[in-house]
């Protein structure tokens, strides 16, 4: 690292009012050159979702020494293609995301717009991190998180990533037992089994609301599950590659 | 397999009208019982989206001897997890997407609602394929898929698949050279490189269209992009396992 102040671009997918989202830009700043790009909206559960049938809206919200910020109608993929692509005059040197109001561990990585952000920004290769609280609630307590964000992120700008890989972060719940450390693990096998609620609307027509229970039928001791559970800040590498890579060899279809 | 038709349940991105999804389900109705369940709008780029903000609408649209069709305001994530907890009464045999128009290799995976439908399966232990033809035009030519999709599909129905492991499988387009063969490959690592068309609307606001070129930087010969070049129709095993297994051990934030 030069003694130049990095640049670090800031995005979320619980959109530009949300609470951890100004938590994770006033971590961010004493850090860098910050640029923030949100969404106006909410876009939970977004994933990786582009927006090509429709055009793209930019506002621009503030500017001042060090700090930039833009609000958009975009998903969390959109705001880092168009910052990396239109916004910036140059490569940020870290993308960080959220800090998530819920869990993107196991399985919820994959719904996740708080990750898809972070895996954007890998595809490349710029170093990201997406971080994530064990509590959906808006009004979520984050007190406990700044020393463990900002040692990471502190981590990650002296050292650099390896090509291609980000981190997926998350917190356990505010407690009153202190958090016991920082875990390096896998990804949990985990699913959820969903419970629609169907109901009727005035009209008389069917409408259903997507619910579901968290299932974990992974019993390693080696996963982000696991950790949490034991009260650990959890870190995945993470990268995007669907491969089955063992079953490459295995399947045959001539 | 027993004696019993298989029943098989069929998805898409492109929305309930399109001719790529009626391929398929020609191609899929003399092998089993078909329920078809797709979106009433194009749901291509929708990844992995999930709709919790607002709810979610079936229509029946069709019901006849081993065949009913379904169309829901829900992205394609959305509707297989509807039909898997809500419309069926037993669990699926098989869950086919597609067939997309546009290709799903390399890192188009990302973005796809097709394949996010193939996810989803998997993610309960239920196989499933997605189908892509190196097509966008709405009027693709699909007639020289029949021979490919039909035996991969009969393969997997016959000997089943690993737990958890789904199939990406991506055709060239048609031309005057006959398809080589079956490749199975692992997923390139390739990338979209950004460039947004900035307009002015009516009323002196500018808004921008996503646009990119799609940029190849893994020259090895065992991907599934090398195989499409080579005109073979290509199929990479995935699942939902985004862990980049060889940084756990090498990674180190306490």
């Amino acid at each position: 690292m030069t003694n130049k102040k990095p640049l670090i671009l800031i995005t979320n997918d619980d959109g530009i009012n949300a609470p951890g989202l100004r938590k994770l830009i006033s971590l961010m700043r004493p850090l860098g050159e910050v640029v923030v790009i949100a969404s106006e909206k909410v876009m939970s559960g977004m994933a990786h979702a582009v927006t090509i049938q429709t055009p793209l809206r930019v506002t621009l919200v503030k500017e001042e020494e060090g700090y930039t910020e833009y609000m958009t109608n975009g998903t969390p993929s959109d705001n880092v293609k168009l910052a990396k692509y239109q916004l910036l005059d140059k490569k940020p040197d870290l993308v960080v995301s959220g800090i998530n109001h819920g869990s993107n561990a196991s399985i919820n990585i994959i719904y996740s717009g708080t990750m898809a952000a972070v895996l954007e920004a890998t595809i490349d290769g710029i170093p990201g991190i997406g971080f994530s609280l064990l509590d959906y609630d808006h009004k979520a307590d984050f007190s406990h998180v700044d020393e463990f964000v900002q040692r990471i992120v502190r981590k990650v700008l002296l050292e650099g990533m390896p090509d291609d890989i980000g981190l997926n972060v998350n917190i356990p719940r505010a407690s009153d037992t202190p958090l016991k450390g920082v875990k390096v693990c896998r990804q949990a096998k985990a699913r959820w089994v969903e419970d629609f609620d169907a109901r009727k609307d005035p009209y008389g027509r069917n409408y259903y609301w997507m619910t579901g229970n968290f299932v974990n039928g992974d019993p390693a001791l080696d996963t982000d599950q696991k950790a949490l559970e034991e009260n650990y800040v959890s870190v995945v590498p993470v990268h995007v590659d669907f491969t089955a890579h063992k079953y490459v060899e295995k399947l045959n279809f001539s």
